[in-house]
């Protein structure tokens, strides 16, 4: 009867690129992504989650896609099921980021939403490429976009920033640096100088940071044989940074140059005092985005390199899925990426390993009604209430909490003459109390 | 430049088992989860999460998996990656539940756990199953367990429904009932007749609700070949509800259904009075199951079929990982298939549009900065707010709010002479405030 086959043990390694944490750095997860909720919805965006799976021919309607997909393919497939991805047929597949599932949601949802749509989404993705420090396969983003019918106001350009540089500053990363520029400036100039593919100027513009300066001049010289003072015009003006007023001194070359400083200056002139700067030098290699874009640099953290938090303007989120012109604009939080290397250079100081506040002892069994009675009192309260488990001896119990860090230890009466005390287990400091009052 | 081939329209169908809502319902959905982890936290269960993606050879370490689990395959894999999972060869899989990622977990970082561990665990999981109403391919489930090393006081297998209970109570889905039973009383019975294979027995007696006690009789009788007195001595003990007292005639057999007796007599003792009943008919299908289980009925919502919480005792957690004897007790709530069926049949009133109580009107651009100044103090006082996004006529911001359902319209002074005015968008009337008083 109920027998049981001894098994082999299998000892399961971990998975590159999956990352998981312990409690005490959960609870920090917990808490920034409280925080990232908080903010996010203190300006009006309002939550959505979509599936982690999209059919594939979603996920590629608009063309190849650079990341890695990881397709689903069901272990034993039945082939009675039309809906099923089965064999090699591989149908569905796991989203690799939440802009195409954005897409896919207001264009099929389009007639039960209100616009412009405000809205935050913080889910996992999965991206099946080469894991290493900063490079997960599976990780949170946290991104909030505004999209508009047909047109979208400005005013959401500069709202961007200032959600996030609020939403960022409560994660104690340090000083955070958002960097705003607009992609009609470069573009611009580059169709003044008439020195051909804008989009490929901007690639190499894009990489300034990381191969520098000189090495940019020489790809441009080199790869696109542009001419040295247009290369000159050109870093230049990547070269700026600076405030609204570093904007003036820029002489538009053309129309599309000009638009572009007047929704920068429009934006840098909104976005909160102190918060962004603006940086020509950023253009986003992603040729989707169409006018502002942003990156963001952790100043105090100099291991975390690149952009922490990114985005821009789009011309047209759904074309691919609904004949509607639906502009929008968001940004993103690299969320797990900055966390896994934060805690990898011991930046995240752990948080507690339980929500206990108070372990209430366990006099004895006879007991176990009173001390259930305390630990609901103050759980009616508001506290995080444990009850320890068994009448064993009180040393034990206050083991327990030591070992689980738990604040308070609370001795309810041990016979009908007794009373409730209370040991604040950092000072030691033990006190009488009463579970209807008594307060942290 | 820059130039984009007009590409054709795909229109996204939607995908049978993976469910997402519209913004109405996703603010439910989280109001669920967060009264669900405030009560889980309350008991002081710490979160944990654990990646989505599992070693296929952990998921299946404990031999045949009934479940339908989904494989990962990259759709470009790279020969070169030694981790990837490559061609047919997939190696990665999607978990189908929080038991085996649990255990796996605590096997994994044992020495870093302190024991009892109490977790919870909100997630998606993921089942390759035919869709229909209630059985998804994407869901939540909501777990807590309570992980002990060699033993685990029966303490907790009281706590696992008045947690529960509690849990529920907050969902508005009405009168909940948890059905307790304890798996050695049958299992002793079995055994007490002589009457051969016990596990074949309970799991012809959990089709009891299904199926009907004369069904049940039938299969019996026809594939155990079991005899009539006994079949009646069996189906008596199954018939057997109520409290802690009901519990008292039955005469034990033997050893182990006098154990399983006074256990479920402790459970039931200790449970908060009328949130759980004793059902000798509850066995769960599971062999899994060592001791108490758990299954909970939703009394007013006879759409809900089957059990909304589910769980119990078991023996070893992580035997197939780790050479510890790991006892534990736990209960899951399905709350995706809770959530879908009750909004099926329309239990479940939509909430908010937009997480924002307060709209403030742009009177124009030139009083942007002071109306911005308005949004930005009633934020910093913890209010959810929007500033209107552009200086379009009143009329015009006030059918945004409507749209979006925002409670209150704020008016900043349209001129240096004017004051602040309040309108409550539901009750019409308008008065006058200050954003640094403002109440709700």
């Amino acid at each position: 009867m109920n027998e049981k086959v001894k098994k082999q043990v299998y000892k399961p390694k971990a998975i590159s690129g999956f990352p998981e944490w312990l409690p005490e750095f959960r609870s920090v997860e917990q808490r920034w992504m409280d925080h990232l909720r908080k903010v996010f919805e203190s300006y009006g965006y309002c939550s959505i989650e979509t599936p982690a799976v999209e059919e594939l021919d979603v996920l590629t309607a608009k063309g190849e896609v650079d990341k890695e997909i990881y397709v689903l393919q069901r272990l034993h497939a039945d082939p009675n099921d039309p809906n099923g991805s089965r064999g090699g047929d591989a149908r569905l597949a796991l989203h690799f980021d939440q802009t195409v599932p954005l897409a896919r949601y207001v264009a099929q949802r389009f007639g039960d939403l209100a616009f412009p749509f405000k809205r935050y989404q913080m889910q996992k993705v999965w991206r099946g490429e080469r894991p290493q420090l900063g490079r997960l396969r599976e990780f949170y983003q946290c991104d909030i976009d505004v999209i508009g019918v047909d047109q979208l106001p400005l005013a959401f350009d500069a709202e961007m920033p200032a959600v996030m540089y609020e939403a960022m500053m409560g994660l104690n990363v340090g000083r955070v640096q958002i960097r705003i520029s607009n992609r009609k400036i470069l573009l611009g100039l580059v169709e003044a100088l008439g020195i051909g593919d804008s989009v490929l100027v901007t690639r190499i513009v894009d990489k300034m940071e990381k191969i520098g300066r000189a090495a940019v001049a020489d790809m441009l010289k080199n790869e696109l044989k542009i001419a040295t003072p247009a290369i000159d015009a050109i870093l230049q003006l990547a070269g700026t940074k600076g405030d609204a007023s570093a904007l003036r001194n820029i002489s538009s070359q053309n129309a599309q140059m000009q638009e572009g400083l007047e929704e920068l200056t429009f934006v840098m002139n909104a976005v909160p005092q102190g918060s962004a700067i603006a940086d020509l030098g950023i253009v986003r290699g992603l040729d989707y985005y169409t006018g502002t874009v942003y990156e963001t640099a952790l100043l105090d953290i100099p291991e975390f390199t690149g952009s922490v938090c990114s985005g821009g303007r789009y011309d047209d989120l759904a074309g691919n899925y609904i004949n509607r012109h639906l502009p929008g604009v968001g940004i993103s939080i690299g969320f797990t990426r900055l966390f896994d290397v934060l805690s990898h250079y011991g930046h995240i100081k752990p948080g507690p390993k339980t929500p206990t506040q108070v372990l209430v002892v366990l006099p004895s069994e006879e007991r176990r009604t009173q001390a259930a009675q305390t630990a609901s009192t103050l759980r009616k309260r508001g506290f995080n209430v444990e009850l320890y488990h068994a009448p064993q001896n009180v040393k034990k119990q206050m083991e327990y909490a030591n070992k689980k860090g738990i604040p308070f230890v609370w001795f309810p009466p041990f016979d009908d003459a007794g009373k409730h005390e209370i040991k604040n287990m950092t000072t030691g400091v033990q006190n009488a109390g009463d579970p209807a009052t008594w307060t942290i």
